[in-house]
């Protein structure tokens, strides 16, 4: 079937969101933060369908509001998007949604475009007005230097992050009816991190031309099994956010249909799971004070929505975290979350493997323990990759989450993060 | 109305489960543990109807399965408990079930006793095989030493412990028609504590009158209210249990209602809630690497359920729990998890206070961030104990929850525990 798509089709390419065609970037220091880059801009030479996903949070920060409003009636065309770190702009009232607009404006009135085709997005600590004199000296510095040069992506990719340790990007091409098509993309980690619809913040860039509404399904399906699937510290952001801007600019045959013979859609959307699975993954691996880099498989599920449930409980729990920060294979503790998960599944059938390099070690079988060589497990999780299998034989459902160690560091980020 | 109740006609004794009359315990090392002691046996001189709340994990230790079963009918005259530490019997397969039972009948042939009168509870590391020799030759050693000493009673609380650095116990008497009735217990923390049902472990004994199932309805009802209001890491346990034994020696008239005018139940499950609440707050207070005892007080929330995902959301975020533990007072990170709690809220409403001792901060009212003096807020938080005040103006219901901070020991301790 010619909509079969594997990694072999996806060429990985330089540029993160400038290597989609008609796309420019860069960020700078706007004076919110100290000295790193807190500013930046993406913009598209021409009109872009844009899809979002946001935080599931009760409480959004301004800009999630701001653009859900602006994004809502799936008619908006979006050329740029405004982003700043190192202030939230989330629960700040009346001022902060003012301030959320007067950045879409200013943005708008540097670049020369209509105030609604801004997007805008921020990050930071929450609770502090934002200092908006600052932004809009930093957008009028910013606005002329924007640029499709790997340094403009990676100003850009810095820009946006927080706590992070290393930027975030990566782009991929396809081959859709002969026409390359490119997707790029920029992500920030790596706190607050247990997404219930998207990351902290990931912006998507293509010039792939689709309808708005399938570009809308793709990202909402491919966040499912990628950003959804990750998490730090199992706290959930006001300010989670992903869109995703196309401008077409490929000129591949409009992806209007999900059937089509083509397969267009398919693949297309099976490279913005690439894309979103890399950035995930990324995110984890730079997840506050981690030193361990965690992969859970559940496999032979009763359905799919138990094996979710079980993976995102085994990476969220915090004495999982802290077994394997301590190199230790106390894989009791994975059961006991998988227990209190409120999956569905038969304890007595459980199978559980921890795998790294060329290293295996089978934990428990038919839900009874194994008894395992402690010192080559041990040497096993000396390892910063793992991989924790655990099979059941309850059905063919199947869920992967990728998760960290929880350490000292994450302890000493988070006890002086704001003061 | 006689029914009303308060801390005043509670009079706290000496003695914990063997202040009521007619219990006698002690409690040794068997050998599980290197030094400290690891088994405990709780008597009554006459038969006792029991009652117990037990994990809703769907991964149980097969100590709890076994009582859930004994105590399944209602009809269960129980005589004894006898529990270990060092090992929690948990995802041990057949094997395990039959240790369970093979510990019941070794205490009901050394005490001279029904083998169904006997309940059983483990706690300690999952996975591993109870060493059956050592319990065997344990219970009949500790059996002949049961005692109403202080002694016994710290010797039996010392027994049913593991990472705990302090013993729990307490004791309260209460006048129902005239007669003086005690309730005592022993509990222990301190990790895998976020209880949903039971805390870890809480034994608790009475002289009261009562009947099976009003004894059941009060430890249900105040469980709720108690150990299912106090989170120190997130993760519950496969092994939560308490049980609460009534053996009626202190002539009370039979408490066979629950609207009776003398509204004996409402002053005995008052005094149960009192008992579970110490002993909850003293689980928190031990929670492991603790360093701060956190209350949060959810009011004017729209239901009942409502308060309860907020209080509950709150005291358990990793991100929270670091701020208090760097004596931050980084108000942004309550909000966001009430956001994410899933509880219905209006955000603009929200007050919030941190107190502790004579010091008051308020840091947000109507939904607005208050500029506070940052150091005065320092100063309060390098208090021991703090109260997180959240007023919403959402409706009448009310929460509490109890929890600890997140620091660099209870890392230490958790990725070590094990090796």
């Amino acid at each position: 079937m010619s909509s079969s798509i594997s990694t072999a089709d996806l060429k990985k390419i330089t540029g993160a969101i400038v290597a989609p065609l008609g796309f420019s970037t860069n960020g700078i220091n706007s004076g919110i933060k100290k000295r790193k880059a807190d500013l930046s801009l993406i913009l598209s030479d021409s009109d872009c369908v844009a899809a979002g996903v946001f935080t599931r949070s009760s409480v959004k920060a301004a800009p999630v509001v701001y653009d859900i409003g602006l994004l809502r009636d799936g008619n908006a065309k979006i050329r740029a998007v405004v982003v700043n770190s190192g202030n939230a702009n989330a629960c700040t009232g009346a001022p902060g949604l003012e301030n959320a607009e007067k950045m879409a404006a200013m943005t708008a009135n540097a670049l020369n475009i209509a105030k609604d085709s801004v997007l805008v997005a921020s990050t930071g600590v929450i609770g502090v007005q934002l200092n908006i004199e600052k932004i809009e000296t930093g957008i009028e510095k910013l606005a002329p230097t924007l640029g499709r040069g790997q340094e403009h992506a990676g100003a850009a990719a810095e820009g946006i992050i927080t706590t992070d340790t290393f930027i975030k990007g990566v782009a991929y091409e396809i081959e859709l009816g002969g026409k390359a098509v490119r997707i790029g993309a920029i992500a920030k980690g790596s706190g607050m991190i247990h997404p219930n619809m998207g990351t902290m913040l990931g912006f998507i860039t293509t010039d792939c031309a689709i309808t708005q509404s399938l570009l809308q399904k793709a990202l909402l399906e491919t966040t499912e099994t990628t950003y959804n699937m990750i998490s730090v510290d199992g706290d959930t952001s006001t300010n989670d956010m992903v869109v995703v801007l196309a401008n077409g600019k490929a000129g591949n045959t409009l992806i209007e249909s999900e059937n089509k013979d083509s397969g267009d859609y398919q693949k297309f959307k099976y490279a913005l799971e690439e894309v979103n699975k890399y950035l995930a993954k990324q995110i984890v691996l730079d997840g506050e004070g981690a030193t361990k880099f965690l992969e859970v498989n559940i496999t032979g599920a009763k359905s799919a929505d138990d094996a979710k449930k079980m993976a995102k409980t085994i990476i969220s729990s915090n004495l999982v975290k802290t077994a394997f920060f301590g190199e230790d294979a106390n894989w009791g503790r994975i059961i006991a979350s998988m227990g209190r998960s409120g999956a569905e599944f038969n304890a007595e059938n459980v199978k559980m493997e921890f795998v790294s390099d060329d290293k295996l070690v089978t934990t428990m079988e038919n839900g009874t323990p194994i008894d395992f060589d402690n010192d080559y497990a041990h040497e096993l999780l000396k390892n910063k990759f793992i991989t924790i299998n655990v099979a059941l034989k309850d059905g063919e459902a199947k869920s992967t989450a990728w998760g960290c160690d929880l350490s000292y560091e994450y302890v000493r980020i988070n006890g002086e993060y704001r003061t």
